[in-house]
């Protein structure tokens, strides 16, 4: 057994259960003890940390991780110097990206970041927005938001800078989005010195890819089905998503089993076609992995 | 992308976590938030609808829904004039459906409904149990129960109507059942002028097969195994459950692999026989949607 | 339908839900009722019962339970005379068995047994640690605990003997591990009588055969991946992992299909290996069962 | 001991467990179990039922509790036929009672009542509201709403009934009240036979004294303080408040203490008057009952 | 400030949330924090220990405990020789104390402990239930149940030993109890050597007083009223539960105040007797503590 | 009614119930809905808006509050100009107020902030720490802590500068203090335009008298006895902290009545002492309010 030690860490909170369920399903099974804030790895290269997203890239660019899992808006927030590794998309539901925005009150009189001048703005992500603020040639104070930010922007502040994927709570809160600063997704990081390293290189890359490969397997399926040979070559000329396909003859004569790997959101589309093309006994079964 | 839009209710409360999960496995995900009654779901042409299950075939009546999913009791309660596109089963512990049943406690002189003449009944299902007490030929007073119908038995009426899928419950409340009026199961239902709509109804038929082929997969797993083809007759002959299935040959002469999809209740009984026919390797394997 | 029965005890408490996940990957599904001690299943051939692990096996010897499903730790401290069917791995986060240690606290004077005559131990488990002081010599006091036994170490009692299975509470409860008693795994345990009657027998050895399946699936995985016919007998010299494989060929010439099932636990190294031997289009899928 | 029995009727539901601190507030003591549908209470002369306060008032004019308390709102959709023994104020936060009120969406056409002709309204009473659209002229249909009515007035129906105490949660729903039907508080009721029963009338009335001083105490504290007794002549004459004090000497020559009950709600404006009048050592004390 | 420490066990547990709020009304604040088994008191003289119920004299025998509260149940189970200081009594809403029966189902031929000659119980105090039936000439197995023993009745064994306040569980279960081996209280109790040492003794004292004294506290509450000076002798001849009141003049002519300290559970019939007397402005007000 | 109003902050959070039921006590009864951001309260006077306690310094000095409560470590971390109204002692288990300490892991070299020259420092207090720093001639780095602080001091950082009121969370997390940085209790403060308005003063000034009253009661009781008049001036001459009793005569010859206010800490010695001195039916009764 090596005695080698990956430290890497997870973004804690909100994201904590479904990273730690996403790395499950590449194959690293982590328990975190409420007595113990070491959490414990299936796998004795690795050393598991929890840690705020927002603070994760500034311990791997200090060299106190090696790598760790955390969003593209809070490594630019934090201006930490970082090899990134890859991208990664967790959220099933909605598969757009977070995005900060710049927001006002539905009726305010603020129609661009112009309008801004000499007002007060509240957000998290201060840095972020002090750029975007001079990048625009606006003046204005930004204020740090311990939170509930979407409030403050009716009584407190003129404006605020606020995270939102699919907009429904600025709408809930009757907020009016003027602008996007930044479209974030999560990122594996790696410390500059670490990458340098072989051993956790390869270890970091052999991670990167059977987490690819877990989150590819949630978005596709796995779809078999039978269909009369004659049939075929049309099935797979008007079809393309059916995208390099496994043919294999069956037992019955004239038909064979075509079985491939799709897109997930294409199933609701393309079932009803292969229906129509001729298609039976169609099959759709759920993946681990999917590594090309 | 189309601005065409269908309007779709679900039910609301109990039911409502594992009719969502019905749906994501179907291919439509629905987050709820609780800052928002409309629930987002990740296809445009969709608007989706939290509506309490007693109340959903009238909102389809009416039009203000196009279509939704409710029970077959609340339909016939409501006398709701609607179009049936199909029946789906949802509970997996218990293939049985709902009943509504008349139940008197343990130690009651009620015999048959016969009995019941002059007396009191306590039911959330007023209309229902009217129509059967009509036909019954019995005059009894029936009123609306807000719920907890079942402790109501022993002291506040003469008997009451409820519905039970296991009867445990009624069991637990030392309650007798003296007949069935009604056995319900969830349905897919329509507006009338929807349905007449091309582009609506071509919407809904395609959700319809896309549910039932989640339902069906959820009843159904794949199983393959390998036997030596000189076993291979006899194995398909002694079990019909491992109908159709798909045969090819394996790089050890002399043997097969077979794969099949079979009902996940006979599995219980089939893998046992399966072993003792000779069948070795036996895999089996999860589904997401089964679509003949 | 038959209506004899196999009475079946399952452990109530912490092991509870996962032992009915379990089952039903077996294919029984059984709902608990909180109003009813008797839960439900879907087979008329068994009746279930929920009872404390630690009890399991006393009332599967006096024959109030067919058969049960307990921990070896258990069986061994009741000293029940009953028939071991086999032995289950539940856990999966750590495949590690329980075991039973002898703890001091960190900084005690105690180095082995031999250092506890004449002291005081808690335990709950009082039986296997007097026959274990027997065997070397040693007497002290035991006395039951019932419950937090890991605080009493530090001031109530010199010495504990305690259940662990990464040893990571009792690190952060600052104890030291002085020695090992027991390793303890789930076990399906028969009643004799019961064993010997034929029906009851092949029922426990189905649902022995069953649950072994699900296990076993929990445990591994499906991999399928495409491959040069030319590298192929290299691919499977270098990764013997990839046992007795099904070989299939591909439409696309020169390039077969390869699948198996293997450890999960292996998919990790595997997998980068797989893409360094020119392996494609790797899938991994989930298993129900697994019956060799 | 009495043999004799008084059965009592107490809300089930969101009102259950503040409507139980006031009985214990009265000084009857009752313990609700989940294993059981019968409370316990520590009086041998009682027996509570909780049922739902929409259903009390028809219980007991049939005769199968004594008494019960419920609102009015339910008294009145019930029509039912009882003994009105007093009214109680339950809710301290805000002292104004429940309204039942039509309401619209606030960008509505709807102006009054009489808009609604021909239009479709849900509400939880629909007694109450087809006698107030009758009252009115109006001819509109009334469905049954079993709940979230709120929402619907936005999609589903042209208006709605609800019950309201402080209006947010209409404002929160963007909905406009048109107009009030009800305005409903606490009853404490009894069945016609039971009132002429003159042990039950008697229990009836001590119940309800002890109960309403049970319900004054909360809205009434004890006041103490010093003065000198040449200012209290200005004290009492300014402050009417202060009715009815209990006035004793103080060791401390030319002093006096000052003692009475007021209500809790004038206490804010009371102590920084009492402080410029000249009290001193002003002490607010909690209050268990006060009966007149 | 003394650095001398008494070391005071708790009942862990069910028990644990009432019996810090009564040590709280004693004057002594508890906070017990997720991350220390040690809670915090403040007090320095003190050191809290949680433990369960079932152990507690057996440390404090031991002296690893100067003293602790535990009930009279588990001294007794346990043999342990200690020094009792006092009962006290916790639970409001019933006072009676806890009951070890011995029960059996209702349906049960055992009719008395003379039934059970060679028959199986199961319970949690073994050594009771020896003692139990040594005492009555009855030789039966005794088992160690680790819960849920109600349920244990009816299949696993002849009869068990339970604890019940209401009885209202047991009737749940379709128990019938056969005879009441022990009534329980919660006792203070105190090591023998504690007990001797005089500073231990007296701060012992001082808790249990002021214990007591919050407990008396909880079962009484003050009462004032004003009076007719010419029936205040009749008023104190008839109610005898106002001993010993203090009476003094008001400034209204004829009239005095009378107030005294009265058990909580006479009030219920008190006041209207009160009132019948001629008694005005009656008012309860609650008690921190009461020491005579 | 008036129409003006007072604009009142509350710390949102941890301390928000906490709050809100001194607010209750004070007379000011508060209710927040989950479906709106502004609570009700029952004060046409008052306006209560519910914010993080870092940020309300801030909005009281920036005017879009007009008063609020928050910590004295707040203002001083903002660096607010705020007027203070008063000082507000909330916590009564500890009576220690809240302070900043330096830590450092208990095993760590660093033994005063001098040794911290050139290291690391992870705070929720940037403001405060580089003060601090400064002060001592010491350059440090300060980054702000998202939350868990007291984890990073083992790993990710040198020192930590956290918050504290017992230490026991800084001792389970191995943490030694060096240096403490500020002490801290709540604050009223006021923004200094609005303490400039009379009325918006003076509505600031009685809620401040209420809250004080309030808070004040918190810790203290009432105390009455009966004693001997023979015994009364021993009573008062050893017992100093019975100040400026109220003394009445009994109807009882030679006894008097004595009554008075104290801290309630002080009970626990006080009233073994009142016995010892001859005191009888010593009643402690709970205050709402205390205003001199």
């Amino acid at each position: 057994m090596s005695n080698k030690k990956l430290r890497f860490g997870l973004p804690k909170g909100s994201l904590q259960d479904a990273t730690i369920e996403k790395m499950a399903k590449a194959g690293f099974n982590i328990s975190v003890s409420s007595r113990s804030y070491v959490p414990y790895v299936d796998d004795d290269e690795l050393e598991i940390r929890l840690i705020r997203a927002q603070e994760i890239s500034r311990y791997v660019e200090h060299g106190y991780l090696d790598c760790g899992i955390t969003g593209y808006d809070w490594i630019q927030e934090n201006g930490s110097k970082v090899h990134e590794v890859g991208e990664f998309l967790f959220s099933k539901v909605s598969r757009r990206p977070a995005r900060w925005v710049l927001c006002v009150p539905e009726d305010s009189p603020v129609k661009s970041v112009k309008d801004l001048q000499g007002k007060r703005i509240a957000t998290e992500v201060v840095n972020l927005t002090k750029k975007y603020l001079k990048k625009n040639g606006v003046q204005a104070e930004v204020e740090f938001s311990w939170g509930a930010t979407e409030v403050k922007a009716h009584e407190l502040v003129d404006a605020i800078v606020e995270v939102t994927e699919t907009g429904s709570s600025l709408k809930a809160n009757k907020l009016r989005i003027v602008d996007t600063l930044l479209t974030s997704t999560p990122r594996l990081i790696s410390n500059h010195e670490s990458w340098k390293d072989s051993w956790k290189r390869k270890k970091i890359e052999t991670m990167a890819m059977l987490l690819r490969g877990a989150l590819e397997a949630e978005a596709k399926v796995g779809l078999k089905m039978n269909i009369a040979r004659r049939n075929l070559d049309h099935l797979l000329e008007t079809l393309p998503a059916l995208r390099n396909p496994t043919v294999s003859n069956l037992s019955q004569e004239g038909w064979v089993a075509v079985e491939t790997i799709i897109d997930e959101y294409v199933v609701r589309e393309l079932i009803p076609a292969l229906k129509n093309a001729g298609a039976e006994g169609i099959i759709e079964y759920p993946l681990n992995k999917v590594v090309y």
